[in-house]
């Protein structure tokens, strides 16, 4: 029984100076949710249905928050134009989770059935389409083509770092530049493009936008490693999503590197075959040996740094508005890693 | 040996009044060539190869040529603008087609692989997110947002009417009005874009490019049905995809529509048994009860009425340039139709 072995991993609650954020932005979620019930009405009747489904989540929103956190005006103050660009980012994020299900096969998502699972994967692809059409839509009702052309660029990198991950599928030999090249286009681009445009649709001026665009990026990439350690050491009833797709799809992800540099040839041939098998057996052992090896330490040790450039980033912009904000963010991400990886704390 | 029983579908050389119209658009469509080739260095370096497969095609290139020919100033002048939204309106096209492929399970077009036969089904979903994205990066490049917002919108069209199409494959309750709902999102749909942006981005005002809108959306229509009629009567060959695959996917078409009512109760339930097995067996006989039922002599007056209308929107216009060429498109489908299906000419 694993779950003798590995402490439980319920998360401890975020601590108390970080409390604030999430209340903080209650009034842009709760506009950017009429903005999107709104937005289901633009789809063709016949679809209405489907795209609610795939709109109406109980995601986290992380993208929206970027905007709205980079964007941050003051209390209470939500204006139209950062509502619209988080909707666009979130819209082309949730049609890309609809494609990625269909290639991982995944049936469950935020504890309920994939857009794929639902409508089937053919409806799926279309479904995606129309969800990515109609966020374009949306980013062409600003007054300039900035935000189409940042947002259409910013998509098609996300769909080839997608690409590059889909092709390498089971492939051993992806280096660790390989990896970071792959996650910066698949993650970590829409983030620097909601922090880019939070900023820029503040009034803000390049400079700022351009540090609130590397902060975004690096904090995507921390966020990816994070994401990646949850695959291997997390509970799947907490994060709502089939967990250990990432080995059972054959991705290679850093922990998997790092575990596979340290375990012996017989434990290095039994995790391959397991990942070719395209099986998530074994995996209880692999986290396992994942927390003896101390690897999500290393894990750990690579989103530290990322979190550190992010950090610097904004280090000449400190008397800006969103910047405390923006900051609390990174000490978001930071202390649900360690908790996650390095201090089990019993529930 | 239907061979012997239906007379050879060669079409005959287009009619000498017609064949100066490729000729003429010859000078846009090497600057398209131009135009596609540059954006491919545009894709990220590791999926260049594959964006360079989807956008080197054969194809008709139907939609620049509405895009060029409703948009025609004279004789050798080939606006920058014209060849641009003509690089949007086929990049969305040929995305499309990488995704219909993939729910077909089409493994040729045009005498060459489907890109989802020659990169996997996966890679194929993403790779036209890559193409749908960058044909909205293009688009995003005219001066105001207006091409942006209505390459979007007619996108997340075509795709709802793609899904309507996929959720009621092997369904035989369609009516004719949703048959024709169908085909106005998924085909007629681009071809009205592509009208309305010719007329448009050549400076033309609002009244013509609404003609312009009418004339595509009705030669939409009769297109998609002569499609269809194709797809039970034409030759592998000479088409380069594989034929009748709306019997085997299931697709209720209008000649299918109108051979079910004709046909006697055994024979609607060999054609219903063929259609629900997913095979194309039995086709060639039903291709030969087609034509001794006069199916296409059905299928081709409803085309000639969408004819008329098309041809009737441009009448109060018939002094501006792009006109006659527009009459010309609409009589070469005309005398395309009639050649194959009622006037059989021998080789």
């Amino acid at each position: 029984m694993p779950s003798a072995v590995i402490p439980s991993r319920t998360p401890p609650p975020p601590p108390q100076e970080f409390s604030g954020l999430f209340e903080r932005v209650g009034p842009h979620m709760a506009a950017l949710d009429r903005f999107m019930q709104n937005e289901v009405e633009q789809f063709e009747p016949e679809i209405r249905r489907m795209a609610a489904y795939c709109l109406d989540t109980t995601g986290k929103r992380l993208r929206p928050t970027l905007v709205f956190v980079s964007g941050w005006q003051g209390e209470g103050m939500v204006p139209d134009d950062l509502v619209r660009a988080a909707a666009v980012v979130e819209m082309v994020h949730l049609a890309t989770l609809v494609h990625d299900d269909i290639m991982d096969r995944a049936e469950i998502r935020r504890s309920r059935r994939t857009a794929a699972r639902e409508f089937g994967p053919d409806a799926a692809v279309l479904l995606g389409d129309a969800l990515f059409s109609q966020a374009l839509h949306i980013a062409a009702r600003f007054p300039t083509t900035e935000v189409c052309r940042v947002v259409s660029e910013s998509t098609r990198r996300v769909c080839s770092g997608e690409i590059m991950q889909t092709l390498r599928r089971r492939d051993l030999n992806i280096t660790l530049a390989e990896y970071r090249r792959m996650i910066d286009l698949k993650t970590a681009e829409l983030f620097r493009v909601s922090c880019f445009l939070g900023a820029r649709l503040s009034g803000h001026d390049l400079a700022f936008a351009t540090a609130a665009d590397r902060f975004g990026h690096h904090l995507g990439i921390a966020y990816q490693m994070y994401d990646d350690l949850v695959d291997f050491v997390g509970e799947e009833q907490r994060i709502g999503k089939t967990l250990g797709t990432d080995l059972a799809t054959g991705k290679l992800t850093l922990p998997l590197m790092l575990l596979l540099e340290q375990v012996s040839e017989g434990e290095r041939a039994a995790i391959i075959a397991a990942m070719r098998g395209g099986q998530p057996l074994g995996l209880a052992a692999s986290r396992q040996r994942m927390q003896e090896l101390g690897i999500a330490t290393g894990v750990v040790r690579a989103i530290e740094a990322e979190l550190a450039v992010a950090a610097a980033a904004l280090g000449p912009f400190a008397q800006l508005t969103p910047v405390p904000l923006m900051r609390q963010l990174g000490g978001m991400l930071r202390a649900q890693v360690a908790a996650l990886a390095v201090t089990p704390v019993s529930p």
